[in-house]
Order: structure tokens, then C-alpha cells, then sequence
């Protein structure tokens, strides 16, 4: 079950049949037990905090922690996935139990919801045909350099866009290395802060972002990369 | 702004917002017209069909037809983009116009909605942290197990989930060539209608999968390997 990227009204990211689905459950596994908590009560379970059964799953848990979570669905009970912000198991933890699901025969049901990744890269203009996401690049500058260069030939060679994300204090040390490695008419699709008020999506070549830095500061951003 | 991957009720798998912004909206870009104008009807805007103003953007659209559109925008008027099913511009037309716009400086903003491709991906307990999308392999089956074999090679040395797509017609050569040529041990997703009441979405390996073929026949499907 997708969770709000950012703050504001739930119905501008999240379906009513989700808001349903999420009224009907009585547990779930999530990323952090208090911002879940604090989700599942905005979401429509206010006064029914209590009754919840929740259970973290995040890379504090072990294997075995994880095989343990099968029993949560005795009796063909319905368990809710979340993640922090977003979808689940992409770019965010839960894939473990989704493919603990598989194993088991225990049917998956995703719900619609929203993705920064894709909300980047159908407003990026930059290829939606071919495109590959890498996650975190290293966080040194030498070889967060050397990674965006690969970045850079892959997307070339393939025709491929290159989608990566990185914490948000490292988000101007990201942009500097970018600006400084990358070739001037490479495009970079910079999205800041995807479905916020102050939402910030827009595509130039690394020569046009040069002459005009963004001030993305802290806040969340997803970068393409097309070559 | 996407649009639902199946037949059943909007409210499922589009937004409020969304709904809100299509009903106030006089002025489209869509892949198809004749569909567009079905969903736009359905969407709520029935009654002002005649009124619409709507442009196609899709394969046989030209680069100068295509630079022609800038003109949609004149008095910063609000124009849709829509495909035929999913989200515009990713795996689907529609990244020229959004280039165009950023090309212009006007302003992108993407709404939530389904996409099959992280649908899939996130309901396959796939690795959901390094992905590619490649579109469509070749048709042929020489060409295509080669292709095959070239994913399940870079998923294996990039811990990569590789995820592709086939014309529903091609789903059952497609389904063959993979169980034929990949290794057994490979893990498969196949996400069959994904949103529809007959959403059948289940990861194996290649070799259970030659034990049980399934039955996708023409419906929409999203392979996701990973080795």
C-alpha cells in the first residue's frame, strides 16, 4: 500500500479504494512503527490505534525475523505493506515480505499510489521507453564521480535514463559533482519535493543548470540523468 | 495525468485530484482519440465532448507537428496529457510534448495514477532498489532468447531486476522462450492484467513454472526477471 510522499491532502495521492482497504485492516507491517502510527490515523483508523497490530520490517531485521511474519497471515487474514513515503519494495523496504508472500502462495495485491520515481520521469520529458533506477550512488565525491560518469556512458550507450535518488543533506554535494562531471549537453532532470506544494520538476542540459543552480536544499529530489 | 490499465471503477486507480483536474480541463494532448474521448466521457466531462479540444500525439505525429502543439499553451491555458492506458510518457508517447514544455519553461506537473510496471514491481518481492526497464524485445525467437539471455546476464552481474513487456499476442512466445532459455533457478514474475478483477500476479523461478505454465494468454502482462 502506497503512503504520501509529502504532506497534505490524501486524496490528491492516494485512491478512495486504498483509503477503504486501509479502514478494513487490522494489521501491518510498516518501515517505523510511529510514523505508521501517525499515517493509519490521518488514513481513517483514528481511534482504532490501539486495536492495531503492527509490526516493523526494516534493515534492523534479521531473516529469521522476517520467516517469522508468515504467521501473520493464519486463518487467510489480510496484512497491510507500507513503507516510509511512496510504494513499498521499491527504492523502500518490504520486497522481503512480498517474496515471503510468493513463497507461501499467499496472493499480493498492489494498490495504486504514488511513485517519485515514475511522477520524475513522466514529467521529465527524458526517455520513458528505456530506463534503469540505481538508487544510492556512493557518497564520496571521487567515487560518486567515477559512478555518475558510468552513469553517464551507460545512458549514452543504451539509450537509457538513468534514475538515482540520494540523501537529502547530500542533495548539493550531489548537484555540484553532476554539474562538474558530467558532459555540458547531457540532460538532468531535476524533481524536488514530487507532489509538495512547492513541487519542483524541471529538465535542462548540465550547461543550462550551470549558469543557474537550484536551491534544492533538503528536500527530497529524484535526478535523471540522460545522456 | 494517467489513465485506468483495465475496465472497472476510476475511483480504484485514479485520484480525486485527478478527477478533478480532467472535469476542469478544456484542452487535451492524447495518444488516440477515439478511446481518449471514451475515457474523458467516463472521467467526467460527459456532456462536453463537443466542446473539447483534443490533438494526437503518438508514433505517426511528426517533429514539426509535434513543435506546433507549443502553441496549445498560448495564455498559459492548461492542457492534458493522456495515453491509452498507464502513464504518459513512460512506456508509452508523450515525453516530446513534455520536453517541449520545459524546452518553452512552461510548467510539468505529474498526478498520481497506476503504473503496471511498478505495480508488478512492487508486488513481485523483487530486488525493488535496482531495476531497468527495456520496452519491447525483439519478436523473433532467435533474436529474443538472445535478448533473454543478455537481461538474465546483466540482472545476475548487476543485481538488477529487468523488466520488459510484449504485445499480448506474443505473451505465450514470449512465456516459452523464457522457461526454454533462461536458468532454472531464475526468478520470474508475471503480472497478468494488473488492477482487473482477474489480476494474477506470481514470482517463481523458472523451473516451477515449467511445471505449471500459466494461462496469460492476450491479456496485458509485465515480465520481471531476475537472476
Amino acid at each position: 500500500m502506497p503512503t504520501p510522499l509529502a504532506e497534505g491532502d490524501f486524496s490528491a495521492v492516494l485512491t478512495t479504494a486504498e483509503l477503504e482497504v486501509i479502514a478494513s485492516l487490522r494489521c501491518f507491517v510498516v518501515e517505523e512503527l510511529r510514523t505508521a502510527r501517525r499515517f493509519l490515523s490521518a488514513a481513517g483508523l483514528r481511534g482504532h490505534i490501539d486495536e492495531l497490530e503492527l509490526h516493523e520490517l526494516n534493515e534492523h531485521t534479521s531473516p529469521a525475523e522476517v520467516e517469522a511474519l508468515a504467521g501473520l497471515f493464519d486463518g487467510g487474514r489480510n496484512v497491510g505493506l507500507l513503507s516510509e513515503a511512496g510504494l513499498p519494495a521499491v527504492a523502500d523496504p518490504g520486497a522481503l515480505l512480498v517474496d515471503l508472500c510468493h513463497r507461501h502462495g499467499i496472493r499480493v495485491v498492489p494498490m495504486v499510489g504514488p511513485s517519485s520515481l515514475m511522477l520524475a520521469l513522466m514529467a521529465s520529458g527524458l526517455n520513458g521507453q528505456s530506463f534503469a533506477f540505481k538508487g544510492y550512488l556512493p557518497a564520496k565525491t571521487p567515487e560518486r564521480r567515477r559512478a555518475l560518469q558510468e552513469l553517464e556512458r551507460l545512458s549514452s550507450r543504451l539509450g537509457q535514463s538513468q534514475i538515482f535518488i540520494e540523501t537529502p543533506y547530500r542533495n548539493d554535494a550531489m548537484l555540484t559533482d553532476i554539474l562538474e562531471c558530467c558532459n555540458p549537453s547531457t540532460k538532468l532532470c531535476i524533481a524536488t519535493n514530487v507532489t509538495a506544494a512547492d513541487e519542483d520538476i524541471r529538465t535542462k542540459t548540465v550547461e543550462q543548470w550551470k549558469k543557474q543552480k537550484p536551491a534544492i536544499g533538503k528536500r527530497p529530489t529524484v535526478f535523471i540523468l540522460c545522456a
